[in-house]
Order: structure tokens, then sequence, then C-alpha cells
């Protein structure tokens, strides 16, 4: 049996700024694919049903000789980023045929690993079957996902939080934010958000139980802090830079703490046209610090994950944690769901549905 | 025998920028001062022979009601800061008449101390004699004084120096430059200044051994770095912010530490006249930390006074560590060896004599 394996390939690099979907991503059908030729030896034959949509995959879609944090893709090549998988074939030890993986896959229908990609690229057995807040698999691209771990670590490494103190989150509803919020609310802190849009204010306040929050396209960023943090800010959770980042940088406290987790306004514009931010005199003054971080490091998110996958399954499956999902449906549409990501017009961790098995 | 006692007050906050002479800052005789009046039990009469001038005196020269991470002058009170004097009278214990001692002083011919000053103002009884280095009282202020513990204690505690690698020091002729860029050679790193004149260069890499600088107002700092560091920056030491700081940014390598030491191109201007700053997405791309300090902080500075004492000491007396002084020579110039700091005019650690004896 034969079938149509459509997968997202990378087909050239925007010059500037975003991807459009025809031209620097196509989808194309790598089959006919016959799912029942046995895998290699020691290999997996993966059905891919959902897969992570972030920012960073952007920074990916470049010419390959531009250096960056992040490996760019290959040209002609999938797109490629962590996924949840069920195995359909398997000759690899310790995975069996109807297991859910996550891994980083191609965005694809169909793939096949060798055996030293089941190695690299698998890095779980998923929980199987889960019965937690819908049954939704995009859970493990989310909050158990590497912004679930993002979230986690860097709160914890670089905020240190304590209770009674006040943090500040911009994206606030987004995969990242809702995240941090929650946690740090376990932690007893006072908990302050910015988002886009009047429903997802209501959403991190009356839903979340977020102290207070804003949304910045109605409310300057520096107004809203003296209104909802008048009493100052200990950590600022940066996912936007500019404006925001700008004003928070005003409002912290004396020793406070600011994560660089990511400056989404700054993305894809050209550096000359980055924004100037003025108050850096504040980090002197108020003897803060400010500190970038990957949360794939070794040294870094690696040492909370143990942590994170044991609370946040339990706080998933009692339902303490609450994670909202914006969902993608089908490649085809894979691109504009990333784009999505840079308007705000999502809504919660972005991910992309390939098909239901 | 009743003597003058010339004082240095602070007469009236700037209402923008820097003190003027006369204006906000007046030499007044606060005489007439009896030297063999006997000081109070557990008192000391000084002589105040040196006092340091530093850029955030400006900081402490405003409205009291505005808060700041140091206290504000007492308007119609003496300007202070760290100073060395001699002991012409002494009735606390441990102090003889003829001691050099290191204190918080007033810019002023003379000074008596009760009991509880004594014990909250002096800070160390000095070697005395000493014969390091032409002699000079000034070296308890710069490379032994606030000066030189910034420069060991934020190149340690933040900057973490490894050998082989980079670091980009502004201001590299200054108080705390030129001890960081000497400090950073000890410790086998590659060593870059940035200074505001010729003979500054010629300074920095012909008597202190730096291995490379260039002069900030004849080449633009992103150019300079690329030729000077061409692989690229682990340690910036800032000392000025603004566009300096927006070069090393961008020229910063992977897991670089910005040491934010003093921002003096922003100081005494309007906030929303700071200069904007671009490039802090590097922060995040290349997992930056950036962080403020205050030295006087207990947990900062004092872990590391022991070490930069004994060692400096022995430096100096050896002659393998160098310090330049900038001697203002009275009280009635001290304003201007105050604003000479700001416009770079001053070459090395600002001091102001008071007197020699």
């Amino acid at each position: 049996m034969s079938i149509t394996n459509k997968t997202l390939i990378f087909k050239k690099a925007p010059t500037s700024g975003l991807p459009i979907a025809g031209e620097h991503l196509i989808v194309a059908d790598l089959g006919p694919f016959d799912p029942s030729t046995p895998p290699p030896p020691g290999g997996v034959t993966l059905s891919i049903l959902q897969a992570s949509l972030d920012p960073f995959l952007t920074d990916k879609m470049r010419d390959p000789s531009i250096e960056s944090y992040t490996p760019a893709y290959t040209l002609n090549g999938p797109v490629t980023n962590d996924a949840v998988a069920r195995i359909i074939q398997s000759s690899a030890p310790g995975f069996a045929p109807g297991d859910l993986i996550l891994g980083n896959l191609p965005f694809a229908e169909y793939t096949v690993l060798d055996a030293a990609s089941v190695t690299s690229e698998i890095r779980a057995v998923l929980p199987n079957p889960f019965n937690w807040q819908g049954h939704d698999l995009g859970l493990f691209l989310g909050p158990l996902g590497i912004a679930g771990l993002t979230a986690w670590s860097a709160l914890y490494e670089i905020g240190k939080p304590k209770a009674g103190e006040t943090i500040f989150i911009s994206s606030a509803a987004g995969a990242v934010g809702q995240m941090v919020g929650q946690i740090a609310k376990r932690e007893g802190m006072r908990v302050i958000g910015s988002v886009g849009s009047e429903e997802k204010l209501k959403f991190v306040v009356e839903e979340l139980g977020f102290d207070g929050g804003f949304n910045y396209k109605e409310e300057e960023a520096g107004e809203a802090l003296k209104r909802l943090a008048p009493e100052g800010v200990d950590i600022y959770f940066d996912n936007v830079g500019g404006a925001q980042l700008d004003a928070a940088l005003w409002a912290m406290n004396e020793r406070g703490r600011i994560i660089a987790c990511g400056m989404i306004t700054q993305y894809n514009r050209d550096p000359k046209d980055w924004d100037g931010v003025k108050n850096l005199l504040c980090l002197v003054d108020k003897r803060l610090v400010m500190r970038g971080f990957i949360v794939a490091d070794p040294d870094f998110g690696a040492a909370y994950l143990k942590d994170h996958q044991t609370k946040m399954h339990q706080w998933l499956a009692d339902g303490s944690i609450k994670a909202k999902l914006d969902v993608t449906e089908g490649l085809e549409n894979a691109t504009q769901g990333l784009l999505d990501l840079f308007t705000g017009k999502n809504f919660g961790k972005a991910v992309l549905k390939i098909k239901d098995e």
C-alpha cells in the first residue's frame, strides 16, 4: 500500500523578514510511501501527529553561511522541530508499535529513522494512553515540552523566585508566559502579565489566576506597571524586548532579575532597525542582572528536566495547572501558523496538527 | 592658635546636569579652627590631605527627596567621600597622632570625629611611612581604594576571567579601567581598551601593556572592535554605556559577561534623553549576562577586600602594577576636578589634594 507523504520543505531563505508560503516554504509530496516496508535494523517507522510551532524556527530559515546559535535548515530539506509521533513499525529495542514518542522530526506525514537517528532524535516515550485535559497530544509540546522547560528552568535558574515578590511577564498568554505565571503563583509571587488582546487578558487573570495584567496595545507599559506594580518589579520575564523591556527596566526594584528569554518584537528585522532601549542605566543604579540563555544548553535546561517533568505531569493530571493550545490544522497551513506567532494572532502554545493518527 | 578650616559645601542641587562652582558647590571657611583643642572622648582630630573625586558624587548632589542607590548630600553640609588624613590628636584607642587613616570624610582642611564617627567613618590605618611609586597618598584612594576594589571584585565576581579570553574595557585609562586591564593581563587575558585621547592610548598600550586600544573620538567602536578583537569579546567592562555598549553587545562571544560598572555618557541627563541601545537581542542569541553592582554592598566588594588589599599592596610595592593619578590641587578647584571626569579631561584616578600635611 503506497500513500502520500506530504512534507514541509525549506525551499528558499527569505532575504528579509518572514517566510512566504509557496515561496520559501512549500508542501511537497515525498511519497509514494509504503508504511508496510520494514524499517532498517534498529530503526523505526513513524506516523507524525503534531509538531511544535516556535518563533526560533524562522531563525533556522536562513542562508546556511550565516552563523547563529541554532543550525540553519538545509535548503530543499524538511522543516524539523519537536513533534509527537506514533510508532507504526519498530526494530529498535525499547520502542514498540503503538508507542507515542517525542522527538526532533520533520514536518511530514511519515518518517523512517535509522538506528543512529533513533538515538539522536527520539527524546522520550510518552505515557500512553493518558487522560489529562482533553487527552491533547499538544500538551507534550507545550507545558511538557521545550516551552514548559524554558519557563521552568529560566524562572528558577535566573529569576530565583521569592514568595511576596512581584514578577512581570510579557507575552503572558503565550506558550512560555502562561507556564511562567502559573509556576510563579505556586511560589507565592505576585504575578502581572502583558498580552495583546482583551480576550487574552481575561484568560490570564480569570483562568490562570494572575494578580493583574494589561493589553499593551491599549495601555503604555510604563503607565500600566505604575498602576499594577506600584511597589516595583522584582523579576521581569522578557519575551518581547523593545518598549516593554524599557518600561520594565525603569520599574525594576533593586537587585531585580531580568530573564532575557526572547524578543519577538525584534526578530526578523534588520539589526540597524532594532529598537533602542534607553533605560539601561537602571542596570547599574539598581544592580540588576539581565541574562540570556538557550534552554538546550546541557548546563541549563537539563538540570531542571526531571523536576519539571515530574511535577508538570502531576499538575496537568490533577488540573491544577492549565494549558491553552492554539492548534493549526494541516501541513498546508503550517507557514501561516508560524507567521501568526509574530502578529500575536495565536492564543496559547502554537502546535501544528498534521493528522489524527 | 586658630586657623582657617575651608570646606566644600553642597549649597544647592543642580536642577539639570552638573554642579557649577560658586552656585551649587561653594568653598566656605568653617573656622576659626583650633587644632590644639582636645577631641571629644574616643574621638580624633584630623588633618585631611587628599580626597577621592568620583563621578557618583554628582548623584549625591540632588534634592534629598529623590531616592537613589546612594544617600543625597545634606543641603548646606559638606561634600564627603573617601579621603586620606593624618591624625593630629587622638583619644581613640588604636589611633595615634601621626597615623595616616582612610575614611569617609568631608572635603575640608580639618575635621573632628567623635567616638561613634571614628567607628563608622574610619576604614583603615594606612602603612606609614610607605615608599612605593612616589610615596603618593593618592594610591590609597585609587588602586587600594574604592576604584581598585571595584575593578577587582567586579572582574572576578561578574567577569570570571579566563586565560586566553579577550576583555574589552571602556574608559581604560580611568581609575577603574587601568586596574581592570592590569589585573586581567595577570590572568592571562587579551586586553583591549578604549580611551579618549592619543596620549591615553599610548599609556594603556605602552605603559600598562594592553594588547590593543582605540580612541573612541577617532574611531567608531564597532569598527575598532572588528579590527582589535576579530575573535570576539568575552568580557566587556562597561564604564560608559551608550554607543560603546552597543558595539560591545554586537562583538560579544557566546556566554560573554558584561560588567555594568557605570555609564558616564548617560549620567546627569534627563532619562528621556538617554541613548537607545539597539543590540540587546544579542543578550538572548549569545546567552550573555549583564550585571550591575554596588561595590559597597556587603555581599559584593567585601568578599574580595582581603585578597585585593594584600596583592595590590605587594604589586604596587614591587612596581608590577602601575597607577596613574590625576591630581587637582586645592579645595577651590574641587568642582572643576569633578567636572573633568565627565569630559574625560582627567587622566588616571582623580584625586583632590587638599594640602600636603
